[in-house]
This record gives C-alpha cells, structure tokens and sequence, in this order.
C-alpha cells in the first residue's frame, strides 16, 4: 500500500484528487494539510466525502509528510519549490499540480510566476509529466511537474500534427475555453456565479502563463521553432476544457485520422473519435480522457482539432494519479477507472 | 456473471444504469435494447462510454432477453406492463424503473397514467423497491417497482417521523425541486435550456403523479391516513432532487437526531447529518446517496428536513442496481462506489 | 430634473438602479461613490454603461451629496444610519435599499444585524417602502426603508389571504429560492459559480434576517399574531425569487381569484395570472413585476401560492425608483418600462 | 404610427421584437401571426407581456398584413420567399429575420438552405441589412434581408481590417461562440438543458450555413478574395455570441485602435473598447450593440479581434428595427435603448 499525503487538501484539485484516491486499490492517503483548517474534517468542508475519507486537516507543520511514499502538492504557484527538496531527499517521491517545476527557463518561470526560484537544481531534475510523451522518464522521476489543463489538452491535440513535420509550426492557433473551476477554489469576484454566469469572455489574451508552457512543450516535442497564438476563454460551466486549435498543413497526401490513431493506439488515455466528429467536454466530465477529432473544413488547408478534458482529472488530479501509477510501476489506470457522468 | 439486459437505453436512466453497471464486478450488459437505434453503437449515441460498452442497441424483438438473469425496464410508463410476464414466466429477473408497477390502486394508476394496467397480478406481486423499506421482500421478489425519484426523497425524509408518530401526519408540506434530467432524455419545449436556464418555477401543483406514491409509501409504512401537501419545482441544473419537508410536531420531548440516526444507522445508502446542517444537491451528485437533515426553526413545533438525492442514482439507477444486488444476494453496493463529483 | 446621488454605487443593486435611471425622464443621476473606486469611470467598471453613464466613482467625503434631491443609498448594512441625518437636515431625500431602517424593533434589529442602531429617531420616522402597503405614507416621507427581495415577494403574496382574515395566521410557511444575485456583488466562496452553479441548497434555516421584516410585514397589516416558517433557498440563476407560500383556510366559500385580483386591481406592479398558472421567474426578468398566481390542490384546505419577482428590480432598484416616483409625485411607473427579458 | 405586423411570432426572435416594439414610439405593432396558436393570447405564451401586448396570434391567411406599412417575418427559412412579392406589390415594406434573402448567389443559397429559391428578383432587389456597411441602401429598400447573428458579429470584428486591406484576406480565422437561443425556440434534442447545460463543444465544422454569408459580405465589402475558416462553439448560456477573430498583419505600422475608431465613430451600435480589453457577453445582454476590443499579442503579426453582441438583439431582433427605422427615416435609435441586463 502506497502511503500518500496531500500538500494543500482545501482547493479543487485537492478533494479531487481525494475523490479519486479514495477507490485506487493501492494508495491510501493518510494525510491532508491545510494551514487555514487544520483540525478541521475533512468531509466537514466537503460533504460529498462522509463515509469515505475519515481524516482530519492537519497543519503543514505537524503532518508526517516524510513517512509517505508518495506527496501531492495542490498547493499555490511558489510554494512546493520551498518544501520538496526535503521530501526527496527523505525517500519521498512527489507529484507537484502547480507550476513550480513545469517550466524549464528560469528566467521565463520568474517572468510569468512573478518570483525567483527557490530550487533550480530541482527544475532540472524535475520530470514534466505528460505521460503521453514522457513515460521512460515519469518512471524514474522523483520529482514529476504534473502539467497545466491547457497545456494537456493542447499538446496532446498538437502533437501528432508536429512530431510528423504536417503543419507550419510558426503559425499555430489555440483558442480555448475552460470551465470555472479552472481558477480553483477561492473567492473572487471574476468567478462569482452572477460575474461568469450565462456569460462568456476572453481572458488573459495579452499574456497567459501557460503559454509558456504549450510553447515548451511543443518545442521540445518537435524540436523546431514554434510560433502559436493562445487565446483562452471562460465557459459558464463547471469542469471542461475544449481546445480549439487550427494549423495550416503543409501536405495534403496524409491521412490524418491514420495519424492520430497510430499516435496514441497505445495510450489509455487518449482517445481518437472518428473524423468529423465533436466531441464535447460533457463526454470526459469526471473521467481521466483526452478526446479529439480532426476536420479539414470545406478541405482546405487548414486542419482544425478539436480536443477536449476535464480540466481537474486528465487536467490535474487524474494525470497527477496516472503519473504515480507509473512512477510506483502500478497499472497505469488504477484508481481512474471512473466513467464520465452524462448528464 | 449476472447476465444484464437494459430495455430502453437511449434515455438518461437507461445511460446512467450503463454507466454504473461498468464498473459492477459481478454484473455484465449483455443487452441493450431500442426500436429506434436499434443497430447503432451504443458509444456512438453516448462518447462517455467508447472504450466501456461494447455493444450495438438491438431491436427488443429480436433481443436475447429471455436469456439474462436480470432485465431493466428503463422505457416509458406503460410499456413495461405488456413486457414483464413473459420474462418473469421465463426465469428472469426484473426492475422496473418506471411506474407501472408502482402503485397497488389499479383505479389510482389508471387516474394518474391515463390507460388501464394490462397486468393487475403483477402489480399485486410488484414489490415497491424502497431498501430502507422493504429489503426482506426485494431479497425475495421476481419483480420490483423501482421507486420514483421524488417519493424516495420525501419517504426516506418523512419516515422517520411517522414511524415514532411524532408529528401530524394530516398536514405535511413536501416542497420539492428536482433538476431538468427528471424530465428524462426528450425534445420538449419546457425543458430547453433556454426555457428552463436562468429560471425557476413550480409545476404540476394541481397534481403530479408521484403525489400518489408518496401517499402510499408514507401510508403503507405508518398505517396512518395521510395528508400531504406536495409541489415539484425545476430548477436549472442537470441532476439532484432537494426536497424541503414541514410537518407538526406533536411532541417536543424527542432527540430528532437520535431518531434519525438510529432509523438509518444500519443503510449504507443514507446518510444523516448533524443537525442544523444544509445538505446540498451536489454532494450526492452521481452517487447513490440520500442525505438529510433536520431543523427546528426558532425552537418551535414545526420540524424542516432536508433531503436531497441525485434524482438519476439513489432516485432511479442507482437505486435499481441496489435492488438488483439485494435480489441477487450481492454486496448490496456493489457498483455504487462512485464518489459524489465535486465541483 | 431630480438630482439623484447613489451612495455605494459598485454592488448589483447599484448598477441596477443606474440602469433604470439612465432611461427615467425626470431624474439625472449626478453622483455615484465608492470609498474603493473612487476616481475611477464607472462605465469601466460595468462597461455595459458606455455611452450611458458619464461618470467617474466619487469619494463619498468629496461627493455633492448634500446638493442632491434624492440619495439612494445601495450600502452594507449600518452604513447609511450614520449618514442619512444630515442629509435629510440638508433637505435632501433618502431611500435606503440595505437594512438599516426596516425594523421598527430596535433590539431585533441589534439581534439580527449584530450593532446597536446608531439613529433611533430615524427609525421611527422612517416609512417601510412597500408602495401597496404604505403608498400615503411614502408620499410624505422623507426617509423610505426600502424592502428586502424575500419580503417583498412574501408580503405581497401572503397580503390579500391575511388582510381578509382567511387563513390560520399561526402557521404560515414560506419557502423561499433565490438567484445569487440576492447575495450581493462580493468575493464569497459560497456564491462562486463552481460552488453555487448545478446545485441547489437550503441555507439559514436556523434564521435569516428577512424572517423578522417578514414577521413584522404581516403584523402591522393585519393586526393579529403572526407564525410563519421560512426557509430560503440557493438557485443556480442569476436573478429571480420564487416564493412557494403555505397557507390553512379557515374558510372554503371563498373566491380567491376574486380576493387577489381586487386587492391589486390598481397596483401597476402585481400582476395576478389566472388561478392555476405558474409564473416563472424569467417572466420577471428585469421587470419592476411581482406576478403571482395560487393554487389548491386536490381541492383542500391548504392554498398554494406562487410568488415570483426579479430580487434585484421589484426586490430592490426597482421597487426604489417606484418609491422615489412616489415621493416626488411622479407617474409611479417612470423609468420602470424596460420589458421582462425572455430568454 | 407606423403599423407593424410580426409573421412567426412564437420563436424567440419573435417575442424579442415584440419586447422592442413594446417601447418604441413611432411603432404599433396591430397582428402577430402563427399558424399554431391562432386564437391564443401572445400574453399567455410570453407571461412577460402579461399588460404590454394586447393581442392574440392570428392566422396568417386571415391577417391584415397588407394593411401594414412594415411586415417583420420572423418565420423559419424558406417562409417569407413565398410571401413577401404580393406584400411588396402592397405596398408594405419587409424585413425578413431569416435567410431567404441574404445570399445574392442561388446555387449557394440553394446548396446551405436544401431548395430552391421561389423569388430569385427579390434576392436581387433585397438589400442586405447591416447598417454600418449599407445604410444608404437600405434607406431605400422595400426589402431587407436582415444579417445572421454569427455574420454580424463576424464582419464588424473584420471590417475594419480588411477594408483598409490591413490583412491577409486568405487565411482569416473566425473562431466563434453562441449562446443557445440562436438555435430559436423549438424542441430540439441537442439544445435540451440537460444537453448543452454544463458543456460545450464545437458544431457544423465541416461547414454552417453562415458560413457563406460571412464570405459574400466580406468579399463585397473589399473587392477581394476571401479564405476564412469559420468554426462555431455551443455555450451553455442563454444570449450572446463571441467571435474571436484571427487575421495575419500585413502591415505593423498601423495605429488598430485609431482604425477601428475611426470606422464606427459615428456608429450608434457599434463600441469600440479600449485596446487589450475583453468584452464579456453580458455587457451586450438585451442591449442593440455589438462591442469589440483588439489585441495583439507579444506584438507579433496576428491580430486578435474580440467581437460580442447579443444574437437576439444587434444579431436579429434589435437589428431589424434598426433597419425598420432606417427605412421610415426615423432617428435610428427609437425604441433601441434598453440598456444591457448586468448580472
């Protein structure tokens, strides 16, 4: 039994990962920390857990984070970057679901986080875990950079199109749209159900964090230059990520579908819907699955992909469980076996 | 093995039952019947599903039903009637989620369903599939009418009430809100989201059906005449049922808490909270979970409990998997460990 | 032209009024405060005013308050009691849309606002701005206690059963749901669209503050003991209450229809639908309308009655433009025109 | 008095007319037709005209729409072909809120629409309804075709660009989000609550019917070549559309913002916003404006245009009285002032 702790148990990607965890037959969490609510129950501040999570909050301080194999930080940008160093070097390993350790540049991490890092050596170790395109090294990893919910869904749209040299990298487009719960659990005001409620904006369009991070991601995947333009918009609905994403092809003798099948044939948790369809983000609520489908409208030159998550399972927890799966050696989809809930 | 056919799998019931049988380890859908997709892939309709439900919607009359162990009616009222003797005669098993088997007044029946029942000896052999209720006779039965989504949240509300007989049972108030999906999986106009989002309203409060399911539940189970006051309200969002009860108290001496607890205290499915407390829709949201508590506002005689379920789990699928396990001799929540989805 | 100020001018109830004035012919709104925002335009902060509002926040300290005909304050509770006496000193009209000035009991209000009162007198001078109830007195006010949402809906649907003594004033129930917006424009975990959206809860079933301006309401216009239960629900929308009212006749030879419609055959703001409809709130949506319509099921003694508003217009802004009308001999109706917006 | 008929007036642009004309001075709306309500009040329908709309829906072939000097159809596509020649040999003059006159091209308008066109030299005649690109014209006109809801949005955002040839002409992207009421009022499975509540995706990628439209208003209002991908997104809100606009800069010398200015200066319905602000849906909410912002992000070549309206009102309903009001020489902005419903 793999004993897990959670760093930060009180936001989305916190009970969610609780939510999950509390069926993996191989995990047990024995501990979840909130300075704000320690002493707290844990199914006090979150009702849909009585009966199956029967911890209470524990302070950061006091918890036993270096007796667990396993630690998740849900915890803000800048704060793991302070608290893992330790952890690996008493024996724990660590799936980190915020940013600290998912940008390799330094300087670009200090631009969009707004602070220095506090653990450079760890950046280079740390082991960007997207499954999907680096599962050898998740393996190995002590310390995994769980991505963002926008980069997930855009990389894995991405990918097949880049690694196979299809489309001009230079002139790439994201336009993509996320439920609320994205901006995670905390008060305020852009959020409020009478702000984002039967409403939709852009956000953001000037300068996004996970910009960064898409271009990183492709970048390395591809090695050539990328040049794409994020514009990520806020959907009035609770979870669900739906990347829209539009490349211009350089060949047309290539049969698409034929690519992105063969891409991810092996990969759990991708899955390829037949050309032309469209998937919706209702069709993964709840489920560890990026769905994706491909159109070449009026058959042009311009490929559109449609991919869409859960932005907190294939998103966040979900990957994040994915990756300590396949970090333990377990079954990669152990504890992940929940079916989307429609409607 | 439990060989499972579903009859009527197009609407939210018959796709809720698929969604929790796939994870039931002793229980396998063998059949899942349509006149009108009869052909289709079932994940072709429902995406949610691809890489779960490997099977084509069959016509029911060429369907293997005969053959399983277990048949849902997941079909409109009245269809069921004409359909389950032959099954029953033949050796299987059934759960009737809609209401044909409901109600033991055939004259009731006919008033509130607008035909006359084609199986009066069913009906009588029919039990009214409630755990919390009649758990001896569902072991038992051939055939269980499976409660409607109301009556389960106002029963398992009043029951405890009316079993110490400590409130009057001639003037109870059932004020319920039910999510849209009660409606069920159809084009109707007043169930468009831009008929019913962003808006609230009562309906059918000269008469719904369920009113004479909750007369006779809460009759059956006290022996008392019954006077109930109950108005359906819809609210905009996709599942969960909230049902707000008032009734008298004829004593003030009682540790309402310790009545409840010890009602439930052996139900795995119910779950009583500490008094005061707001139970809400969406900590049960995908789980086969009714939750209540109970008030006193201001210290005086009238008593609030609020129970709430979701109205596709513990108000239908779930709860027919419930009954299925009890039938069966199976853990009885087997299948049902889905955790509540929150957000 | 009436001078107009709005004190508080950032919430909902705010840019409601600001909405309603921009079209009223005889008002002009010259200032609008924020302590927070001061110095910035108000239309970039609600941009759905460009090109209608003219206006930058200003310091209440700084603003010409005192130069205004009328003051609407859209303040916290216990706020404008320290204000108002000099402005009504000044000459200066004042209708208060938070709280301070509703109860006529001092001691509850110090019970359910958690202060003492700082302006006693103004309390006593102060006329509860329900038009259908106090119409005369408002004329000649010069401080008007504007309603709260709940009450208002309550109020006027309980009004024509009580005034004409028909039903058992002992054991009212009012179940109450309303759109979030009730709670105000403010970063609160429990109103985030991830927390209220796709869910539905009771709240402050213990007590809530309306509860005794309800109670208060119903003494004063009949006279007798009042006992009234009510218990206030969360719906995921916008705007909008629905008032669920409860009420035991004590006579059953009565025209009820006949009873509403003539209580409010003058009133250009209650509408009475025909017996047995069941009025939504969208029906209401940005419309200064209380529409109501009653019900008795299956014939009994209890009568239902459906009372639906939109919180922020007859509930608030609306129902303040109508008593600022009022007070200075305007056409009731001016700049309350705007149509019920559906869908 | 100008009198006005409505043809098709149960569907949601229907009632929206009916919301408008309510409060416009010069207009008086005398008949309201639908083939399946004749006889029913307009008011028992759309309880939110309960005192504004005095009328009953009539029969089309017994409504003196003759007599009208202006004839809105607000009828599905295909009607008004077949009926506007004998009201324009009438004398009546005819806004068509459907499609029947929007595409100068009859083997395209027959290959989107699936017929042929009945009245090919009114197609020629009918002047295409979008003021800030034809007023002169349909000063003129006795038939306008007046814009879908996605085109307008669309060529407003691109307007500028591409007439002051800013851009390249073939590889825009129109990346657009609508609210579910542009589907219109009927009973359709995919636009149920339960559907589209809490979802998004993606729909008629392969190809939308305005599609075509956005390609023949661009290319007329340029003299070039069009290539624009159109991809429309289903949003679980009730109004507003959201294009977000693509376009490669050809040129970066360019002050955008002076441009954009400069174009709708003297626009009544059209708001340019601050460079790098994001107009959000609900800011346009029930008000006859289209508002839009541009950016260009980390200053590189592409140009991102964010256009919002209401589909109902500058994108259907309010348009057409626009144009109405055009076409009698009445100040454009009579009965256009409801000011945006804000939350």
């Amino acid at each position: 039994m793999i004993r897990v702790a959670i760093v930060g148990g009180t936001g989305y990607t916190g009970v969610e990962l609780l939510r999950l965890l509390a069926s993996h037959p191989q995990a047990e969490v024995v501990a979840v920390t909130s300075r704000s609510e320690a002493g707290r129950r844990v199914d006090d501040m979150f009702p849909s857990l009585r009966g199956l999570v029967d911890l209470d909050y524990c302070d950061p301080a006091s918890s036993p984070l270096g007796d667990c194999d396993m630690v998740f930080f849900a915890t803000p940008n800048g704060t793991a970057m302070h608290q893992v160093g330790a952890l690996l070097d008493g024996g724990s390993r660590v799936v980190d679901l915020a940013a600290d350790f998912r940008l390799k540049d330094l300087d670009q991490w200090q631009h969009w986080y707004g602070m220095p890092h506090a653990a450079p050596a760890l950046v280079e170790e740390a082991v960007y875990g997207l499954p999907e395109l680096n599962r050898p090294a998740i393996r190995e990893a002590r310390l995994v950079a769980n991505p963002g919910c926008y980069p997930t869904a855009v990389l894995l749209g991405f990918l097949p199109l880049l690694e196979n040299d299809l489309v001009d990298a230079g002139s790439l487009i994201a336009d993509a749209k996320s439920g609320v719960s994205g901006a995670g659990r905390k008060s305020a005001l852009a959020t409020q159900l009478c702000e984002a409620g039967d409403n939709f904006k852009a956000y953001s369009v000037a300068g996004h964090r996970h910009y960064a991070e898409i271009v990183q991601g492709l970048t390395s995947a591809t090695g050539h230059d990328i040049g794409v333009t994020f514009v990520p918009h806020l959907v009035p609905m609770l979870r669900g990520i739906h990347a829209t994403l539009y490349a211009r092809l350089k060949r047309s003798d290539v049969d698409l579908q034929e690519v992105y099948e063969r891409r991810y044939q092996e990969e759990p948790f991708v899955d390829v819907m037949p050309a032309g369809s469209h998937p919706d983000t209702r069709s993964v609520r709840g489920a560890n699955v990026c769905r994706m489908a491909w159109h070449r409208p009026g058959g042009g030159d311009t490929v559109v992909v449609l991919s869409v998550e859960d932005n907190l399972v294939k998103g966040a927890a979900g990957q994040a469980v994915q990756n300590m799966n396949i970090m333990f050696g377990l079954d990669e989809g152990m504890g992940l076996a929940s079916v989307a809930l429609v409607p």
